[in-house]
């Protein structure tokens, strides 16, 4: 601890506006963790909030510098890691009463435009639900509406889910 | 700074081993943003390590409990933010000469097994050059030759790189 | 000539009632080319009827033994055929007013279900509409609903259409 | 009979020298298939050449118009029948002697430059075994070196390979 203090002193004295606030958004995410609030800390991290209507998923999650790639726009891989988790959310909550699973196999995802906005909306659906593989896809806009990125995923079934652990 | 402080001790209170060290590595990673050692927080963030070697790009990166999905695996998102910086890199370090950079337009991602290791290695290299498209590939393997994942990607050229801010 | 109509007799000996029904439609094929009824010999033995719906172009064709693979079902590529052509005419009809014309540059295929109906329907709409790229996506169904495949791709804008030539 | 003949001789006394040597292909193909030289109607007409060396499948095919898009090229799909076809042959060789064969569930292709020369070649290779899922790569170049088209597949073992007839 007494190390961690010492650590957070230093960067501390020459932290910008941007180092402070992603400091605070690390710290808030780890209690997330703690409390249970999300169930892992990339989600946490990336402060993405999930919600399930009818037959979607959709995350929403703001973007801060933490996202940024050397452009200073939303790193493709935050937009790719954040769909990848609509379309496993919705796959996966529909599993677990059968108690089953399911991994990415593959993800294809066509970037159309920077993001300029201060959070991104990823709204997952089904394109085929079979029963050893799904096709899902998932659209990424703006509060503007403007779509960001366009992905499809494949999911393979797997049983028991934790089998891989 | 005060409520920084009381909001760190309040989650050392209640903090596990792995949340105390990634706290640890978020502390570095911001002091490496600081000192420019990381173009970009998540550079920092994910500590990778990049590396040319001829015409490849190899980002080596180690798997903390940061990059867990669900099931306590690399997620699959780190994993294509990794290859997309591995490939990126590599066509942006090339135009950069002629004052030009790329972005990406798509990305396909194999995830064909997971991982087991402590850290990957991202290693991205070239299928076509044009003139205004670029095609590369990555695979992401751990260090015991094991491949975990095969990206291609397509990238844009733009002109300046910053002309999107 | 007289090479054509020996080879014809000898083919015509042994034929199956499926390569009789083949040759038939080959000549066909080959009269609607010669008529400037179909653009390519492609479409025309492919039998592809293409309508323009709003926003959409449909892609109707029938499935003749010509089209099968080894397990006599439609091959992946004459589906990825059609739903190229499906995206690419949608594209290409909407440049012309400009002097203008597309090439795929990608195209990501989902095979979901092996098709047991006659014939076959695609179906091209647009995610993204760029200056220089533009997205679409392509679904195929057979006549009782059923999702055979799902395509997205990425098509690069050329000016003029013919400059490749 | 009569009826082919009579159309036969419709379509030839219109017939362009391109008509008249895709007659002749086709019905050389017809031939092909009767003998059993060639397992589809489909190889037959696209005249691949199928060829295993060590863990690579080689196609080679002759670029006729029958293959030409409206630009006269070779038609993304027909790269892409060929492209699956090298896959596929090399993941059914090898499951065959286990009684099992294998299905395309995902296909993704850059398509980089337009071809021409007159023949293409394609070559498929593995990325990934595993027991359920395998997961090629695929490049198609021209003779003279060039590389036209560049694929990844997934395939899906299935047991007996016919069990969807």
């Amino acid at each position: 601890m007494n190390e961690l203090q010492s650590l957070l002193h230093q960067v501390a004295e020459n932290a910008s506006e941007a180092d402070m606030a992603l400091l605070k958004d690390f710290l808030i995410a780890i209690q997330k963790k703690q409390q249970n609030t999300s169930t892992t800390y990339l989600n946490a991290v990336l402060q993405m909030d999930i919600q399930f209507e009818q037959d979607t998923c959709i995350v929403t999650f703001p973007i801060t510098p933490l996202s940024f790639n050397t452009f200073d726009k939303p790193h493709g891989g935050i937009i790719a890691t954040v769909m990848d988790n609509a379309m496993g959310y919705l796959v996966n909550k529909d599993l677990r009463p059968e108690g089953k699973g399911a991994v990415t196999t593959n993800m294809n995802i066509h970037y159309v435009k920077a993001a300029t906005q201060e959070s991104l909306i990823a709204t997952a659906s089904y394109l085929h639900k079979g029963r050893q593989t799904l096709v899902l896809e998932c659209s990424v806009t703006q509060p503007d509406g403007k779509r960001i990125a366009h992905a499809t995923g494949s999911f393979f079934v797997i049983n028991p889910p934790d089998s891989s652990k």
